[in-house]
């Protein structure tokens, strides 16, 4: 499985230096060809081969897999705006290299060279691809809308949190399996059981990621953990805190989060000590199991071989046991 | 024919309320609402029902005409953050009556409805329709890179300007009637005719619009004139002026740009009397023609018969005769 990934994850990083934006006017495209070859895991396109390789031979997808990857860079760049961020994996982020300006413009035709990307296929497939991409991608714009609108917020529910990521991340890998599978010649039914299999697995994908940055490995994740109990982000592991502390934990949790000034490190600390007593992790482990679960099964009704459709299986398996 | 424009502009106006701007989360929506209630001429929606009149009912083509309005309505709520822009059509922008981020994400938002509305059409013209919808919206984002680019620079040519005007606004009129003539059933080639009329007209309005801010009575323009004048705008009049010129025009000319602190209405008098000196406005004028000339050659070549086509000859003369 592993093989086949890594010369799946080559042929995107390849393909991904060919989309054309090594053009002119550079001060427009420059920038769309940094932030896409400064890394990322490749996830998404991923998916999209592994969905029309169920069906057929997975580079059938490819330009649907670079459209999603294209578009997801383009959410990077803006969101970075939005969130004010100095870096992104590692790097600078394009505001800060360049300008807002550039970041905005540059973003934008980003976006419109996923629709071109994602034209490139049979016409008879073409408006499902469109349908199920714009969809997508306005669900994608609601769910940053509701990020932002829930940090003014004081109370965020459960439901709503999960509502907000699966807008913001899971519908994306929906959407990337599904046009892959699209391509790949798959009926409209199991297009849209893969569908549910991707939105579902982000759904967990993301709560494992507010593990990680709770409980994970600094070594192994790449990045000092914590980074959203300082910043009092309303992850599911928070939620969750705040609706069952009673007593010496609720007051030590609310204490901190309305702290002005304090040592990260010791915020971490107390925040995690309350998590423990409340026992977060296991709560947000069901969870995160529950929605695997869920997923598994989609899989399961797929109308294909178990054969065709074991390298999503071990993809599956693969990115909930990751520690980074 | 007045009328008839009358009727199609009031069910553009009708249509544009029902685009789906009117839901939840509002705080994403509502900005795109205000952009498109705050007004403008509507000259690219009606160019797409004409094109497509000259072939069957005009209001055939009504989604494509609302994609191609909310397309430029999203031009203008990124540029307006670009041009750091206070006010659009005497309204707050929206990013000073909301904030940056909401101009950006509804921004975004915008331009993904713009693709969901142009593909409702029958599904055998949609690759073409969406093939030169984003070639359009990628050369709008190059012409937008180029007018901030030429605004650092010291010289630009008329062929640099012409360039840049086609791309940022005229490419928009070419492929707002050729979708039109598309989804009225037009061949191939009258569909490239007509986008060369387009084209060619957006380039003459363009020269217009640089005239009217220039020579216009402010009374029918609805604005101080000379707002280019006073910014040093790299307009085909300034660029004509500055290749021309010579001696005390040249040395006029050269001091007014380069002073930073002057009454503007002193300054546009000044500039002016040089371009009188210079036959600017005959230059312009006669720029302006030879487009339009271009355009209606175009137009002739149309396989239609000059009944089915004249409301745009109309359509044309109206544009290019108007005062404001």
């Amino acid at each position: 499985m592993k093989e086949q990934l890594g010369v799946l994850l080559a042929t995107v990083e390849k393909e991904l230096l060919n989309v054309g934006f090594d053009q002119a006017p550079t001060s427009l495209y420059k920038p769309a060809e940094y932030l896409l070859n400064i890394g990322g895991k490749r996830l998404r396109p991923i998916v999209t081969l592994l969905g029309c390789g169920v069906f057929t031979n997975p580079l059938k997808a490819m330009p649907q897999a670079l459209a999603v990857e294209v578009f997801h860079n383009f959410t990077l760049m803006h969101d970075d705006i939005m969130d004010d961020a100095p870096l992104r994996r590692g790097q600078e982020t394009v505001h800060e290299k360049w300008n807002l300006n550039t970041a905005i413009l540059s973003g934008d035709a980003m976006l419109v060279k996923s629709y071109q990307l994602l034209a490139q296929c049979e016409a008879t497939i073409l408006p499902e691809l469109l349908s199920v991409f714009s969809e997508t991608a306005l669900q994608v714009c609601e769910g940053q809308q509701h990020d932002m609108d829930f940090e003014t917020r004081s109370e965020v529910t459960e439901a709503e949190y999960i509502g907000m990521i699966q807008q913001k991340t899971s519908v994306l890998l929906g959407c990337a399996i599904k046009m892959g599978a699209l391509v790949g010649g798959a009926s409209a039914d199991d297009a849209a059981k893969l569908y549910q299999f991707g939105l579902l697995l982000g759904t967990s994908f993301q709560i494992k990621d507010d593990l990680l940055d709770c409980f994970g490995d600094p070594e192994k994740v790449g990045k000092q953990v914590g980074g959203d109990i300082v910043s009092n982000k309303k992850t599911l592991l928070l939620i969750q805190a705040l609706k069952t502390a009673k007593g010496d934990d609720a007051a030590t949790l609310n204490a901190w989060i309305n702290k002005k000034q304090f040592d990260p490190k010791e915020k971490v600390d107390a925040v995690k000590a309350t998590y423990r007593n409340l026992e977060i992790e296991d709560f947000a482990n069901t969870k995160m199991n529950f929605y695997f679960k869920r997923a598994l099964k989609n899989l399961d009704d797929v109308s294909a071989t178990p054969e065709q459709k074991k390298t999503l299986y071990a993809f599956a398996d693969w990115l909930m046991k990751r520690d980074s």
